[in-house]
């Protein structure tokens, strides 16, 4: 979760935005680039569940290019997915370089439906977009009783282990499942940490530690302003002795599961997302398991382990331990409480000034008496 | 890998031994101790291809203590494991505290004829005991031209994120999958290091990175010796800020897969291994993928990024960027050049005492004509 979501004091707030706005107004900007209503309203769902959730460096925040992108013919926002082999429990899809959100909605259904139908289903997908945050995928089949993994490939910011030069993207999965009141959400890039967390280092004028990201020659550096500027992220756990060569092999299972299964573009023949020439042809892969085939009881037993976890002793009385998704929806209760999502003020300004191009009405806040 | 893998000076070498010795050797103890012979082969082939691969811990060191447990009547030499569950491309497998091996066999074998059938398969199994590395059932999988992931629980030994205590095991899973005259193997524990490697560093009088474990109080701990006693591991990242919490969530995924889905112990309530009072009841998940459902040419792809993954200009000319398997694919290769597996002296000692107390004949040496 980058710093908005820990904007406490009143001087650095900007109005709060009702979550039915922020719906309001990506669906508004996506209609006025033509999309039809159908997909406008899944990424108007998909991105403003990235900012409920505190993920806002992938929701309202990636707007404007995703409308760049539409406006320079790069994506299709007309598009629709189609499935090329059907076979048991798998299916292959072509997702027509439609909106990623798109592509992934229709895959994450369709595996969902297989699991219905076999215990388990598999699609993986190439020709796509950037389809937001893997948490959303996972979060909507955990809603109807499924564990569900999903990931895909972005283009190259990381280096594997051992290497100087980028390679991977920041490969990020979802792995969910749903337990009585309560849920497991492990939703994360396979980078040690996001370009977004160095960013708000730098801003801090704060060092970084060694596992996040590496120096032009491949060595890992401390120094929050030259690692942004090198842009070369570190897999989960740094430095090869520091167990870093792990995370080089995460990098990679995401990339076989996305790119290499699907056929997608793979790896350095990614481009740089935000400077598309052609379409991304991105891939990714939805995997969906139903729990109720195996041990009954699945979701008994996943809430007492999530409770005995957050109920282990503290290092630090103060932080508590919790279990993955549990800063999410510590996040979603604050947005919920306070009536809507607080923005930075770069943000708003971005958003008045697409309302503009694009001739829509601007963002509306919560009125004072509200807020 | 541990120091075995690497040692190479003359003075610290004890014999060769031979693969089809070690694997005569491991078969006379199995069937002193009334093992049926098919089971008594399973557990050689397993163990043996541990030492093969350099996973030295987890090979002809493990011997004694599944004997011991078998002589003390926790885990059951001649039981077989028992369908539960079948449902599509599903299966829910009671092990019958059967050998980890012979119930790790059936359940990868049973997640391959799905994977034939339905393009997927997903096998969870409880009711198991120690079943191994990982590695050996996805490359079992993969000869077969699939794509296998298969994840264990495991005693705890390792401190979630914040915590002081341990919860999780290791917690290890493999993901593999074949190549073109090539496979890419991950096969890894999810804490950034096994215990052996602390192990190893003791015996160097070396300091540990502060990523791999912890003090009694949960602080990061780098003195080799201490962190050995304290014996609590980190999850892949090590600390909080490093990352850590993102290993954390990955032994949860494990423990999700293999104890929760499958209804096996779970978490803290595993016994410590080679301490057992009862049956350990551990659970294992086994998913196998035919790729051939999706993008015809995967192997080829994947031999392609594989390929251009080692040809990564290194950050040091001397050792240049691997694949995950490239490390064990080497050991076997010196093995196989060098006839036979090289074990430290201990070892040897170890498997002659074992062939007095189970009465078999001891581990028999490449004779120095053939050294
Ligand atoms: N589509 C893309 O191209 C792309 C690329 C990268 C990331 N993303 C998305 O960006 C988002 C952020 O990724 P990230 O890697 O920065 O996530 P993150 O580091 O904020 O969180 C990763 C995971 O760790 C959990 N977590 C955080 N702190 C914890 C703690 N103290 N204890 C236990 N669990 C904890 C979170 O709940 C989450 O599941 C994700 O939603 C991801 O899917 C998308
Ligand atoms: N059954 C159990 O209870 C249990 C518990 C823990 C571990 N294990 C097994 O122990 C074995 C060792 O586990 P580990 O975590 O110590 O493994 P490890 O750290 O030696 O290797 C982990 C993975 O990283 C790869 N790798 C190593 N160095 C690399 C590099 N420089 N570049 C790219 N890839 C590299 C390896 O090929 C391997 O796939 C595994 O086989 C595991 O299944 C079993």
């Amino acid at each position: 979760m980058d710093e908005q979501g820990t904007c406490v004091t009143t001087s650095c707030m900007s109005p709060i935005i009702p979550m039915v706005e922020v719906k309001r107004f990506i669906f508004d900007c996506m209609k006025a680039v033509n999309t039809p209503e159908e997909y406008a309203h899944q990424m108007a769902d998909m991105l403003s569940e990235a900012d409920y959730r505190g993920h806002f460096s992938h929701g309202m925040n990636r707007l404007e290019m995703y409308i760049n992108q539409i406006q320079d013919g790069v994506c299709d926002n007309t598009a629709f997915p189609e499935v090329l082999k059907d076979f048991g429990a798998t299916a292959w899809v072509d997702g027509k370089n439609a909106l990623g959100v798109v592509v992934g909605n229709f895959c994450n259904k369709l595996a969902i439906e297989k699991a219905k139908q076999f215990g388990i289903g598999c699609v993986s997908v190439k020709g796509s977009n950037h389809y937001g945050i893997c948490g959303k995928y996972a979060s909507d089949a955990m809603k109807e009783g499924f564990i569900q993994f999903n990931c895909t490939n972005t283009s190259p910011l990381s280096v594997p282990t051992r290497a100087k030069t980028s390679f991977f993207g920041t490969n990020p999965f979802a792995l969910g499942a749903p337990a009585n009141n309560d849920q497991f959400l492990l939703d994360m890039a396979t980078t040690t940490v996001a370009v977004g967390k160095i960013e708000v280092a730098v801003r801090k004028g704060a060092k970084i530690p060694e596992t996040w990201a590496l120096n032009d020659d491949g060595i890992p550096e401390t120094d929050a302003q030259k690692a942004y500027d090198a842009a070369k992220l570190s897999p989960l756990g740094g430095p090869e002795h520091m167990g870093g060569y792990k995370g080089s092999g995460l990098l990679f299972m995401v990339e076989l599961l996305s790119g290499i299964l699907s056929g997608s573009k793979s790896g350095p023949h990614i481009e740089r997302w935000g400077k598309l020439t052609e379409p991304a042809n991105l891939g990714h892969c939805f995997i969906v398991i139903n729990p109720e085939c195996f041990a009954p009881g699945f979701q008994g037993r996943l809430e007492d382990i999530l409770n005995e976890l957050r109920s282990c002793p503290p290092v630090d009385p103060e932080k508590p331990v919790m279990a993955a998704g549990d800063p999410e929806r510590k996040h979603m209760k604050a947005v919920d409480e306070a009536g809507g999502v607080r923005y930075v003020k770069n943000q708003i300004e971005t958003c008045w000034k697409l309302s503009q191009r694009l001739k829509v009405n601007p963002l509306r806040p919560l009125s004072f008496d509200e807020n």
